[in-house]
C-alpha cells in the first residue's frame, strides 16, 4: 500500500492507495502546527502498511537531494512551519522510501500520468486560490533545476484601468500579488464567490493569468496546460483567458485550439492527492534502482 | 567526422569536428537565399567524409519528430528561408543522421557538456543581439514541449521613465522589442557601440534583462545563465543585472552569488557551433538506439 500526504496551508490531505494512482481510504487534517498535525498524520498511516509514502507539500520546500537541509519545508511564513524537516520527520516513523516534491509538482504528475494530459510528455499544472502555484512535467520528468518551481511570483504588466497595489508582501504587483484570491476580494471589496455576476472582475482575472500563460508557453512549451484551484471554479476566467491569450501572443507562436489546450483538472481536487501517490510509487522505484526522484519514466 | 552548422540570419558558420566538441575546420557562408547559401555548405562538407551533421538553426524552426513539417524553418520573415525543409535538403545531399534545433538550445547544450556549466544538469543560455532568444537544457536534456523555447518575447514592466515605443513587430514593447540591439540604437538615436559611455543606457538593459531573468529563475531554476550576444559584450549590463535581479527578487527565492550564476559563454562565440558538432554527435547515437534526438544523457 502506497501512502500519500497534500501538505497543504489549511489542511493536510493524507492517503492510502494503490500504483495505478487509485485512493483506497483518505482523511482530512486541519494544518495547526507540527506536532499536532504529524501526529494525526502518523495515526492515519499506522492503521495500514505502507510500502512507501509521497508527499506533495506547499513551499518552499527544499528539493535538492544534495542539499543539507533536503526535505525541509524552508522560508514559509507559516507559523511552525519554516525550517520543518518534513522527510526527516516522516521517516522516524516510517521506514519506507519517501518521495518529496511540490504538491503542484505533484498535480502535473498525475495529470500527466492519469488524465488531461496523459501520453504528453509535458504538462503545466497552475493552481489559482489563495497563492498561485505551478509545477510542471518537461520531457517525462517534474520539472526541477536548482530548485523547485515558483511560477505564481512572476512579473506582469499592470492593467492601465487598475489601479490596486497589488498584495505580494515580497513584489507587490507581482502575478500572485495581482491575481490570487486574496488580490480579487481585496480590489473589489468583496470575496470572489459573491462577485461571480460582475464581468469585468473575471475578464481581468484572466487578463493578468493569461499574460503569465504567455510567458510560460514561450519559456516551457508544454504540451497542455491544466488550471485549477478556487479561483478557477469561475468558468469566466477561462473565457478571458481565451480571449486575451491569442491577442498577447499575436501569433508569434502556434497555439493549439485553446479549449482543448488549456483545460481544468481531469482529477479535479484529487490531482494533489493524487499525485503524492505517484511519488510513493517514484521513490519505491527508485529504491529499487539507486536513482534520484525525478519522475522520469525511462 | 562531425558536421556542424550554425544557421544565423546574416550568416552560416560550418564546421567540421570530433565528438568531443573539438573543431577541426570552419568557414562562414553570408546567408543569402537558400538556394546560394546551400550549395556552399554542401561543397565545404564534400571536402570531408561526414558520419553526422547536426543543425543549430534560427528560428522559429519545427523541431517536433512527429510534425509532417518537422525539420523545416518555419514563420521567418527572412527573404526565401519561410517553410525551409532543412533537414530534408540536407539529407538529399548526405544520408546520414542529422540532428536539428535552435542555435540557443545548441548552445546550451555545449555549455552544459563541456564550460560554463559542465558538470550541471541544467543552463540557460541567452544571447542578446539582434534579436533575443534563449535555450535551455533541463535535467540533461534540451528543452523541447510542444515546440522549441521562444522566450525572449516575454512581457517586462516598462521603466517609468523610459517612453519608447518598443520595436518587436508582433508584441512591441516584449523583452525583445525594448532589450534588443535595434531597441537599444532606436531609443537612444546611436548604435550601441557608440553608446559605450552613457552608463544610463547599460543600466536601462540591464534593468529589462533582469525582469525577465526573474521570470526565467522562478519557472525553470537553471543551476546555471549563460548570457552571450554582441550587446552582453558591455560588461556593464552585467553589473546592472547584478543590481536589479535581487531586487526584484526580494528574497523571495535563494540566489547563488550572481558573478559565478550569470556568466558569459565559455566557449565565446563559438558556443553555437560547437553545440551543432554535439547535435551531430546525438544524432549519430540516436540512430544507434532509435530514440529521439532529445540530448538526453541517460
Amino acid at each position: 500500500m502506497l501512502g500519500a500526504i497534500e501538505a497543504g496551508g489549511t489542511k493536510f490531505v493524507c492517503a492510502v492507495g494503490e500504483k495505478d494512482g487509485s485512493i483506497r481510504e483518505r482523511v482530512e487534517i486541519p494544518t495547526t502546527v507540527p506536532s499536532e498535525t504529524i501526529v494525526k498524520v502518523v495515526e492515519f498511516f499506522k492503521r495500514f502498511e505502507i510500502d512507501a509514502i509521497g508527499i506533495g507539500s506547499f513551499g518552499p520546500i527544499d528539493v535538492n537531494q544534495d542539499s543539507s537541509t533536503y526535505g525541509y519545508i524552508t522560508s514559509t511564513p507559516k507559523e511552525g512551519w519554516r525550517d520543518f524537516p518534513f522527510v526527516q520527520t516522516m521517516k522516524e516513523f516510517f521506514d519506507v522510501p519517501i518521495g518529496f516534491n511540490t504538491d503542484v509538482n505533484a498535480a502535473a504528475l498525475a495529470e500527466v500520468r492519469l488524465v488531461a494530459a496523459k501520453g504528453l510528455e509535458s504538462c503545466l499544472y497552475i493552481t489559482v486560490g489563495t497563492g498561485i502555484g505551478a509545477g510542471a512535467v518537461v520531457q517525462g520528468r517534474l520539472l526541477q533545476g536548482l530548485s523547485h518551481p515558483e511560477m505564481g511570483h512572476i512579473l506582469v504588466n499592470r492593467h492601465p484601468s487598475d489601479f490596486y497595489q497589488g498584495k505580494c508582501p515580497y513584489h507587490q504587483a507581482c502575478l500572485e500579488g495581482l491575481a490570487a484570491g486574496p488580490a480579487i476580494e481585496e480590489r473589489w471589496g468583496e470575496k470572489g464567490i459573491d462577485l461571480v455576476g460582475r464581468a469585468e472582475v473575471w475578464d481581468l482575472e484572466g487578463y493578468y493569468l493569461a499574460q503569465a500563460l504567455m510567458s510560460y508557453i514561450l519559456i516551457l512549451s508544454p504540451q497542455k496546460i491544466v488550471m485549477g484551484g478556487g479561483v478557477m471554479h469561475q468558468q469566466q476566467v477561462f473565457s478571458s483567458i481565451y480571449k486575451y491569450l491569442p491577442e498577447f501572443m499575436n501569433h508569434y507562436v502556434f497555439l493549439p485550439d485553446l479549449k482543448d489546450y488549456i483545460v481544468t483538472p481531469g482529477l479535479g481536487n484529487n490531482a494533489g492527492i493524487t499525485g503524492a501517490i505517484l511519488l510513493a510509487e517514484l521513490a519505491l522505484e527508485e529504491q529499487g534502482d539507486g536513482s534520484h526522484a525525478s519522475g522520469a519514466r525511462e
